[in-house]
């Protein structure tokens, strides 16, 4: 491959996945169709076939290539010492992430993918997910280690305790995702159902 | 409608929603079309299209169908007292269902319809999943009211620290569904993130 051609098909990559993600903006993601991505980045539609086996591919891909965008750095959680204020800033933002026009009918539509497809949910645990719940889990250790977590808990299931309820309510419509909302589940988490004793 | 016209539906109708059901067997949802549908079911498809508006509409009464099959009264929790022994037996009930293979294909499709559709979700939410909802809160306060409890727990957050972490461990796939898992969910939630004093 000379260097022309790579940079035309890395330029052609890139317009495909922009062109998914836009998309997602007017049409259903089951009514969005290999053809229509073509048109809109303007390449011939074997070229997708060629690169990526299914739409859902494609859009993986487009989340890939946001998140590279963002430097490359691993991700890592606030740690001002004060856990209850950390996780209420970071799911804040997840929050807002989740609520935004133009990230929820994409993420809508990988969630949904990842649901009937294990092979694209063990490349979105790898790739994606998996730095992230490594920088939740780091954040949890050294809540932990400082003595404001219990020792013997399990810090997958702590993650799932903390980001499950907002995934889950956000994906199932069973509510409304606000602030109030998860500013609670934050709280909750962190003393549990029953009740604590006046010695905590 | 003479009766006999009435009873020659409801067969129809039933066959229909079961035809649906059963395919899921057999074929991806994304794969499950109208036409296939009606061939199993032994309908003429315009039927189908008279009846329901999507195929999303054809699961979701597939399983109002099943719900009602079983037997009409308002769901309820167990109640022995133990809250916590409670609790397990019926994440464990429910990790039975959302593993075994004839639930399995139909749910994960009827839990990503509700994922893109607000008015499914809305629809879902009244009929299938309300009234189980106020049975686990009704645990809950039953509960709470024994001072098992916290006072001022909120019941919404609490049946989301429950059920939440399972049922989007289980959609997004991010690991096993063992009763292991929801044990420690069902502990991890009743007691919280942080140490508990020795007082409690």
């Amino acid at each position: 491959m000379t260097p022309n051609t790579a940079r035309r098909n890395e330029a052609s990559r890139r317009a495909v996945l922009t062109a998914a993600f836009d998309l997602l903006q007017e049409v259903d993601y089951a009514k969005l169709s290999i053809e229509g991505i073509a048109a809109r980045a303007g390449v011939g539609k074997q070229t997708i076939y060629r690169w990526w086996p299914s739409k859902g591919a494609v859009l993986f891909d487009a989340f890939l290539m946001l998140s590279e965008g963002a430097g490359g750095e691993p991700p890592m959680l606030p740690d001002t010492g004060d856990l209850e204020a950390d996780l209420v800033l970071v799911l804040r933002a997840t929050v807002d992430e989740l609520n935004d026009p133009r990230f929820e009918p994409p993420m809508r539509a990988l969630s949904t993918e990842i649901a009937h497809d294990p092979e694209l949910a063990a490349a979105y645990a790898e790739r994606l997910d998996g730095p992230l719940r490594e920088a939740k889990r780091q954040r949890l250790r050294s809540a932990q280690q400082a003595g404001q977590l219990a020792q013997g808990l399990d810090l997958e299931v702590a993650v799932d305790m903390i980001w499950g309820p907002v995934l889950n309510r956000w994906l199932q419509r069973t509510g409304p995702l606000t602030t109030e909302y998860t500013d609670l589940v934050v709280t909750t988490a962190l003393n549990g159902l029953r009740p604590r004793g006046s010695s905590s």
